[in-house]
């Protein structure tokens, strides 16, 4: 199965701290296999690590990442590297070719980016050419990437796993 | 076209400011025609209906909703609610079902909703059993709800547009 990463950038420790977190939760869940944050921020790693814990599954998080380092070595070792910004060519466009890729780097900003990162990445990509959100943006871009498989995803290692449920919360064991 | 109408609940104030707005952003983006806000937030709505201005489209938000009468009165003039939730029915499972339905109002909550919405809800549906994010589970959601056909939807009374563009930021007018 295809590798996916996510970078973080723009990540203003006060005040993105929780946009952040639901960039983490979201690649996850829908997922990636980890995510970089171009920041440091000891309580949004420790927050995602612990949800990966009792939710199960390999995520991880490393923060403190130089962005720069990070979408060179990616692509040093051959791994390509997708921006995801409004501004970029529409996802269904080029979905299908990125699907092709082993090993996938999303660049998912704030709301400011260094412009350098245009022309660092292999792709510039939209998910719509609206402004929404980067948890949506990295979500959806991931949905398509998978085909919607990673929603029948299950975690055999996971402390709690829900029993989903018409009207009501369940959860095991 | 379906007509899809966000309930955004739980919202606090301060504490939810950014994840509200993208709640907002993602669904309007992914072709939601307009979002409840169970709490009052002038700020909020100041800048969901700049973006809708800015961006063209028709996007409606009310704040000072109370959510209980919102879900009432939608279900008393026919129309579905589906409350999104990581303990309900695999997205997969019901979405052809939903799909056939006029009037949906999506319940979107933050980290706590009043368990009576479990009942209340026509369907409690999970965008994956893992922990996200409401902006994530509400595009997703939509994304999947109209077949990504709304990723292509273009607004012509829009102020702003974009030319998607393979390495920078292009505009018009």
């Amino acid at each position: 199965m295809t590798k996916v990463c996510i970078l973080r950038l723009g990540h203003r420790p006060f005040r993105d701290k929780r946009v952040t977190t639901h960039v983490g939760l979201a690649a996850r869940a829908f997922g990636a296999d980890g995510m970089y944050l171009a920041a440091s921020d000891p309580g949004i790693v420790e927050s995602l690590r612990d949800v990966a814990v009792r939710w199960g599954g390999e995520f991880f998080i490393e923060d403190g990442i130089s962005w720069k380092r990070c979408v060179r070595e990616w692509k040093k070792k051959g791994g390509t590297v997708v921006h995801l910004t409004m501004y970029g060519l529409p996802l269904k466009e080029v979905i299908g070719e990125i699907r092709e890729k082993e090993e996938i780097l999303v660049v998912a900003g704030a709301e400011k980016v260094p412009g350098e990162i245009y022309g660092l990445a292999d792709y510039n990509i939209s998910v719509t050419s609206q402004p929404h959100s980067e948890v949506s943006g990295v979500a959806v871009f991931l949905d398509h990437l998978f085909e919607g498989k990673e929603l029948d995803r299950t975690y055999p290692d996971a402390e709690l796993q829900i029993v989903p449920s018409r009207d009501g919360k369940r959860t095991v064991p």
